[in-house]
C-alpha cells in the first residue's frame, strides 16, 4: 500500500503520540510506509515542527545503532496553570466538603482525562531519564500513577496494603502514617523489582510524609533508590514532612475551618517558579 | 500563527487520538488553526482516511446542533489476534508458576502499555454507547478499568474491599466469592453514581463469578444496570459462572496440575468467532 505524504504524517504522529518515550527506528516508518528513508526523513521533520508549534511535546531524533526517534510528553506552562487554576476550583467547591473534614475527590483522581494530564505533568516535571519504575500504594493513586508510568514509558509498581499469597514470596513492613500515627503496613511480592532499581514515587495524597517515607524505606529494602517524587496534593501543615525533594501539583490549606486548594507552582522545576502567586 | 495541510493534519490526529470519544466541532478546529471551514473539512477527510488505512479506529462526523467529529478507538482483528497470542506465550511460561497454583502476572496487568491496549480491545468489543461509568473493584484490575474508561471517554468508579470514612456515606455490601468460599465486603460511597446510571463492569480475573456478581448487586442497590462485563482471564471451571453476558480475553484451562492461557475469541463479538481454534 502506498501513502501520501499527509497521510504518513498523520499516522506517525498516532504511533509516536500512543507510545510516548519509545524509540522508533527510521526502517520502521519506512518498512511500514514502504516509502524511501529520505520521504520519511522529511516527514519526521514535519511532525517535530508540528509537536513544537503546538506544544504538544518534544519529538527528538537519538544517533547510533539503537537509534531512531521518540516522543517526549511535556506540557507547557500555559496549559498547566490553566488545567491546575481549573482543577483548584472544582476542589474547593462547597459540595465537596465531608464532615471530618474530609473532601470528595474520588470522581476527578479517577477521572482518565485528568490523570492522563496530571500524568503528563509529572513527566513533564520529574527527571526520569534514569528510571526503572513508577511505583505506587494501593488505592486512590493507582490512576495517575499509572498515567505517569504510560507517559514516561516505565513500568508500574503498586504496593499493596496486604500480604498478598497469591503473588509469590513477599517483603512486608510497617510504617506510621503522619496523619493519624497509625501504625499500617505494606508489602511488595520479592520479583516486583529488579536488584538496584532506580524508581520514581507517585502518590495522591501527603500530609506528614509518612506513607512516603513508608514507600522510601521499603525501596531501601528492595536495594532500589528513589530518584524522584510526584505528589499530586500536599497539605500546608505539617510544614516539616518526613520526605523532601518532592513535587506536588496543589497545596492544600487547612486554616481550620477553611480548607483551599492553590496550584504549588514553587515546587516545579524552575521554568514554574515564576508562576508563583 | 498560520499552519501548513500537513501540520495541521498531524495535530488534528494529536488531538483526536489523545482524546477520545470526545466530539470536537468544526469551529474549535477553525479557530485553533486559524483555517476556513472548508480547509478543515478536507484535512478532517484525509485524517479518516489515515485511522481507517492503517485501521487505527474510526473517525466519525456527528450531525446536528452538538455536532462535530469524534475519534473511536478500534482494534483490528489481526492486531487482536497476534496481542493476545503473544500475551498468552508470556502467561504460559514456566517461570509465572507459583506454589499453589497461583501465576504471577502483576508485571503483565500493571504495565500500562499492555493495558491501554487491553482497554482498547474492551472498548472495541462491549457496546458502552448508552454507557455513563467503567466500574472496577480494586485493586489488580485497576489499570486495565482506568484504560478501558479512557478509551470511552468515562469516568472510571473503584469499588473498595473496605469502607472509608473519608468519602462520605458510603453504602457496603457482603458477597461470597467463587473460588474460596469467602464472605468479603465491597463499599462505595453514595456520591460515586449518579441514579438510573447504566455501567460497564472490568475485572481482571473470574474464577466463579462472585465478585463480578456481588459487583452487579452492589450496583443494582444504586439504581444502576449494567449494560456489559469485560473480563481479562476466566477460568474454563467452572464451567457455570455465576454471571453471564461477559466477555473474557483470555481463557485459562487448569486441568488438575497444568494450567494453560488461550485467548477466548469465542466470547467475543460476532467477527472475532471466526478467529477460534
Amino acid at each position: 500500500m502506498k501513502f501520501k505524504r499527509t497521510e504518513r504524517i498523520g499516522a506517525i504522529v498516532k504511533i509516536l503520540s500512543d507510545n510516548p518515550n519509545k524509540i522508533y527506528t527510521l526502517s520502521f516508518f519506512t518498512e511500514k510506509f514502504n516509502a524511501a528513508k529520505s520521504t520519511i526523513s522529511e516527514d519526521l521533520l514535519v511532525v517535530k515542527d508540528v509537536f513544537e508549534k503546538l506544544e504538544l511535546g518534544r519529538v527528538i531524533t537519538i544517533s547510533g545503532a539503537a537509534g531512531g526517534v521518540k516522543y517526549i510528553p511535556k506540557t507547557s506552562i500555559e496549559e498547566n496553570k490553566q488545567f491546575l487554576m481549573e482543577l483548584c476550583e472544582k476542589i474547593n467547591d462547597d459540595s465537596r466538603k465531608l464532615s471530618g473534614g474530609f473532601l470528595y475527590l474520588i470522581d476527578l483522581i479517577y477521572n482518565p482525562v485528568i490523570v492522563a494530564k496530571i500524568g503528563k505533568i509529572f513527566a513533564s516535571n520529574l527527571d526520569y531519564s534514569e528510571a526503572d519504575y513508577v511505583v505506587t500504594m494501593e488505592t486512590k493513586g493507582i490512576p495517575m500513577a499509572l498515567m505517569t508510568a504510560k507517559a514516561m514509558n516505565l513500568p508500574l509498581v503498586i504496593i499493596r496494603k496486604d500480604m498478598k499469597v497469591s503473588e509469590g514470596p513477599t517483603l512486608s513492613m510497617t510504617y506510621v502514617t503522619g496523619g493519624s500515627n497509625k501504625v499500617e503496613s505494606m508489602s511488595l511480592p520479592r520479583k516486583a523489582l529488579k536488584p538496584d532499581s532506580k524508581v520514581i514515587l507517585i502518590d495522591d495524597f501527603m500530609r506528614g510524609g509518612g506513607t512516603l517515607k513508608g514507600m522510601k524505606d521499603l525501596m531501601h529494602e528492595f536495594g532500589a533508590k528513589v530518584i524522584g517524587t510526584g505528589v499530586f496534593i500536599s497539605t500546608t501543615k505539617p510544614q516539616q514532612k518526613m520526605v523532601e525533594d518532592y513535587i506536588s501539583l496543589i497545596e492544600l490549606d487547612d486554616n481550620g475551618e477553611t480548607t483551599i486548594a492553590k496550584p504549588n507552582f514553587k515546587r516545579f522545576k524552575d521554568e514554574y517558579r515564576e508562576l508563583q502567586f
